[in-house]
């Protein structure tokens, strides 16, 4: 167990410094004009997250062969989806939220109007990078573009931001609050997961099932841990305000199930996601200690 | 020249019925969850505006006999993104405006995390309109897409708007001021051209070049057309707050070349738009009845 966690730790850590490197190199340069806007594109971008989603795409992508190069192209495109998302949803009109990562937001290091345009051209910049020319498949390339556009709009992340919006002060049931979540943060990890296995081969319905059942397991699972770390953890380890949700009166999984019962639920959809890639064997390593370190993760 | 025009105004009035009917249906349906924010996708996108990008789309694609469904396909997609650019753009942390086609904007007529959502999610329609699955040439797809994503993001759409923010309140120069337009508006009236001749064929770099002066012409004549427009039309004929550049302290061509030789300038980036096309003969009148629409319009 102990060498296991060690060899996902180095694992672990360099993908995120490969995908630092390839965020770098695919997010318009200070060089370019209008460089005051790229510098806050590159801050809300660089240095800082536990890149979740490139890790997806990486370890679904060494399932199926696919190379380095084109993994962090998907990561990159995904992880600016994200990056794009974080920056709107901490806006005044939205979250509020003075402090991301640990740094201050983007509308209170720059201002509004920037931290607008920031999350517009982010969200360019990821289709810009995964329509890039690189030869290979294009028909799977236009394929993992509808998949995340999909992914990315109002029957996935925008949608679910919306379900959110309009659940402030209401009580949800178990099921509405799943839905949300679905939308809201399982729809673009579920993304990742498919992207990563996409740029090695094209699936069998088989493997896109087994894929979305694990996908949809730790889409939950990480949701019911925010949760949980939301109502337990303080904002220095958190790198972001704790005891937001309880604050803003918004439904959660602690505020539904109580914490005990969030926690078990959490350990359950753990189970889930491991039984969900059984069949990948001792290939699907790195996806079980995903499963593993989304659940067990302090911050 | 009656005759010729007449023409014309029943061709613009058919593709403006039928963009209509192609927004209708490529924008998410009310039936679907989240309804709220499906209605107001399609209360910032349908039953407004000139629709002049998928006039270009078109009139592009007539040139090369491009199918009228992959036509409206376009130009659905790059309508999409301008209608996002608008809703953002009239948000209180940008240009502040309660009018926009004669409606209550977007952010007016629901919230401001509405209007944001919107448009977020706008973007992600167009680039998942332009991924569908509808077999054809998948590399001309993903060229395509990457021409959009381009136009849109941070050295196109959304760079014109952060450079017109800087610009508040300062002197710029001429070529200053053209940049600033080339990206903010022109980039995606050039991608509408692109996209509609593409709808047709892979184009050759001569094909190229001549549809790239015609869409630089016709994009800086819109906006010096814009910049008059601003400076003498009533609201009631603009459908938005006439005299708001002027208020908001912001450079036009009509304040740094004055009206007269902004009138000039216009006229003769209508000849720049006309002779771009030349060797096009006949098969290019639409493109000239269009560059005469821009510099003639009332509102």
């Amino acid at each position: 167990m102990t060498t296991r966690m060690t060899t996902f730790a180095i694992w672990m850590k360099t993908v995120q410094e490969d995908m630092e490197q390839a965020l770098a190199a695919h997010l318009p340069s200070l060089n370019e004009v209008p460089a005051r806007l790229h510098e806050a594109m590159r801050y809300a971008t660089l240095d800082g997250g536990k890149r979740v989603r490139p890790l997806l795409v990486f370890a679904a992508g060494d399932l199926f062969g696919a190379d380095a190069q084109t993994l962090a192209r998907a990561g990159a495109a995904v992880e600016m989806i994200h990056a794009y998302s974080l920056v709107h949803d901490d806006m005044p009109c939205m979250d509020d939220d003075a402090l991301r990562r640990g740094k201050p937001t983007v509308h209170v290091k720059y201002d509004e109007a920037t931290a607008l345009l920031v999350g517009d051209a982010l969200q360019a910049q990821a289709f810009l990078i995964l329509s890039e020319d690189v030869g290979g498949d294009a028909k799977r390339q236009v394929a993992m573009l509808r998949l995340l556009a999909h992914a990315a709009g109002s029957v996935g992340m925008c949608g679910g931001q919306a379900i959110d919006l309009a659940s402030v002060g209401k009580a949800l049931s178990l099921p509405e609050l799943e839905q949300m979540h679905r939308l809201k943060t399982g729809a673009l990890l579920r993304a990742a997961v498919m992207l990563g296995a996409w740029c090695g081969k094209t699936l069998t319905d088989g493997e896109i099932k087994a894929l979305d059942q694990y996908a949809a397991a730790i889409g939950l699972a990480f949701q019911v841990v925010d949760d949980i770390l939301d109502a337990t953890a303080d904002s220095a380890a958190l790198g972001k305000t704790a005891g937001k949700d309880a604050a803003d009166n918004k439904p959660t999984y602690v505020s539904i199930l109580g914490l005990e019962a969030s926690k078990v639920l959490a350990e359950k959809l753990r189970s889930d996601a491991h039984r969900a890639v059984e069949q990948f064997g001792n290939q699907a390593q790195r996806l079980r200690d995903l499963a593993d370190f989304v659940v067990q993760r302090k911050a």
